[in-house]
């Protein structure tokens, strides 16, 4: 906003600089990756017009983006149209991928999903990584990443990005994991184990599991509360479609809001925090099960068979939740809260408890609560989704010529 | 974002349509009101290099705004500067003012505040305006704001607009006042009740209470939970140096966060909120003391007298709203948060046991807080500064030529 007092250049209303016309080109091809992908197909023409340019100026764009492998012609439209025939064009299939991954407390997970958002390769490997030390978890994702690399590669495409999902606290350098309790990390700097390529970022599962929630499919909700859980119980604050990260970048924790603020010590150090009661293993507890293995296939099976242990332990869970987003709500007023994670799978069980409490505690209408489309699948989806968006968002940044 | 189909108009990269200009003229106007305001006078060739634009482009802008009664002349500016002598220029004290007012249980406050943020003239009534109906209050709340406007007017200042802070939830189309519990106002528009001059705009206290902690003073934090009280307690979510309003605007409802589930059954529907701990009632009723009057100079008297029945009430008031917060910043992540209206005096009593249960619930770093420089006058000063940054951030809308 300073330049210098006798700036030389020509200034002032009217004046547009080449940083200007560099960044409205950079936005442009932004806005036809957009409209594209908003549409799957689209010719010269349509594009043009969505986005209130010239088909000139449009066609330059697009065979940048051609040249780029970023768009496609599908070949001659049907004929019909006004004008001359043009070609449609499409979001490419081979190109530039995103790779989303997930360390998980009991699994690790990666995935490519190309510019269309089609999954195209994916690698798991059950197994907990429970008090594992991170250097040899993250050599394994490593190895996962390298196969659904080159199984995409096999199909033309490359990877642009990599995401990584994780659950704990991520600092706002998108590579430092502050406190991961569930897997017993503190303060561990993925970034010096992480293969410099692909560019990597690392964030919270719950974070990337409402991006999946707000970009994927249709009418989602811009202001919501997306609740999470992998035995801790995480959320993402999203409000007008984006990410409410907070200061240091661990906004989002409601397992260690204070339900019974006189109830068990926590790993936080509080007492009575949200995960005592509605985290998976205070389930198992108050369910009478051992823990370990697959605990939420395990509690959907008993619940769904009418074990009334299991059911009493979810229902007294969906009650500690109510509680617990009563005051969420009470604070940012969502449009809606969304059951993500493995809370997702056991929806049918904690709901109605969950609703009643939070209808019994809130005076005029009550936050509806929904459950998320994509369950446990949510993280790995939003780490991948979001490498994709970032090369929708600026096709310059990975190899459309910087002009 | 569309256009016709073969749109007539140069469109493309380098086009600066008549729109565009008009609104990069605005935002010129708004540059330079906000350079001078900041730095409380600054001669043409100042504003121009700030700004970066040229000294003739600034001239232009600045004259008009002067002709709009925005800016003023000091006189010539003292010799020893580079290029020949300009006049030092100032945000006139004269011309706009905001206006702005409170309608508080006990009390009805009106202030007006000139460009450089100078309190010019000031109104305010003691008496309940509990369980009496809006009209009345209104009328009288209408009568201070005509005397406040005729003393501004006086000094050759005239009323740019109306703020009305309110204890309680407004809808987003800021004149309906959908609950005040502590006032007994259930749906109100009082957008029927104000007179349509000056144009006006209605928010709860705590938002404008935040607001005023956001913009007075140096080094405010921009991202920050303001908690206010009022009877009721109240909070406002900052976050980027913005207010977080939530979908229906009901964000920031503190007060009725579950502390103890299990507690006393609340006005809101629920059992247990931070209000029936830590609202000035329920300190009153725990201090045994009778309600009605002025009850924080009652309460912090007391307490500074050494009354240990008041000073225990005010630690578990702390107590309970340090558990509350746990829960808001577990969720928000601020930077810092402030107490502020009526909190503000009791701050002394209230943040030992407030912080100390922060500290007990938290890992890792424990948030500060702090207490607002404005305490119970925030609300009214943010109002009136809302008018006033609404005439900086576009001083076309008051009165310069829209083109």
């Amino acid at each position: 906003m300073t330049a210098p007092l006798h700036d030389p250049r020509p200034t002032g209303p009217g004046r547009v600089s080449s940083d200007t016309q560099q960044g409205m080109r950079r936005r442009n091809l932004a806005r036809v990756m957009h409209a594209v992908s908003a549409e799957g197909s689209l010719s010269r023409a349509a594009v043009a017009s969505r986005i209130g340019l010239t088909r000139t100026a449009v066609s330059t764009l697009v065979d940048e983006l051609i040249r780029a492998g970023l768009l496609e012609e599908l070949g001659p439209e049907r004929p019909g149209r006004v004008g001359r025939p043009g070609s449609a064009l499409a979001v490419s299939r081979r190109g530039p991928a995103g790779i989303g991954a997930e360390i998980g407390v009991d699994h690790l997970a990666v995935c490519a999903v190309d510019l269309r958002g089609e999954v195209r390769a994916r690698a798991e490997r059950q197994g907990t990584n429970r008090g594992r030390s991170p250097g040899p978890v993250v050599a394994e994702l490593s190895e996962l990443v390298r196969d659904v690399v080159a199984e995409a590669r096999g199909q033309g495409l490359w990877a642009a990005g990599l995401a990584v999902a994780v659950p704990g606290l991520v600092a706002r350098d998108g590579r430092t994991v502050v406190r991961a309790p569930n897997l017993d990390w503190h303060g561990v700097d993925l970034g010096e184990l992480l293969s410099p390529e692909p560019a990597f970022t690392v964030d919270n599962e719950a974070n990337l599991g409402a991006l999946a929630e707000l970009w994927l499919g249709e009418g989602a909700p811009r202001d919501f509360l997306h609740v999470s859980a992998e035995i801790g119980i995480g959320a993402a604050v999203v409000v007008d479609g984006g990410l409410l990260r907070g200061t240091r970048g661990f906004a989002g924790e409601l397992g260690h809001v204070p339900v019974h603020p006189d109830g068990p010590q926590c790993v936080c150090g509080g007492r009575g925090c949200l995960e005592q009661y509605a985290g998976e293993e205070a389930v198992l507890r108050a369910a009478g099960l051992a823990p370990g293995g697959d605990r939420v296939g395990l509690l959907a099976g008993r619940a769904a068979d009418g074990d009334e242990a299991v059911r009493r332990a979810l229902r007294e869970a969906g009650t500690a939740l109510g509680i617990a987003l009563t005051g969420a709500v009470n604070l940012l007023d969502p449009e809606s809260v969304v059951l993500g994670g493995a809370l997702a799978g056991l929806a049918p069980w904690l709901l109605p408890s969950l609703e009643a409490e939070l209808a019994r505690r809130t005076a005029g209408p009550v936050c509806p609560v929904s459950v998320s489309r994509w369950g446990s699948e949510g993280p790995l989806l939003g780490a991948a989704h979001s490498v994709v968006r970032a090369v929708l968002d600026d096709p310059v940044g990975v190899g459309v010529g910087a002009g």
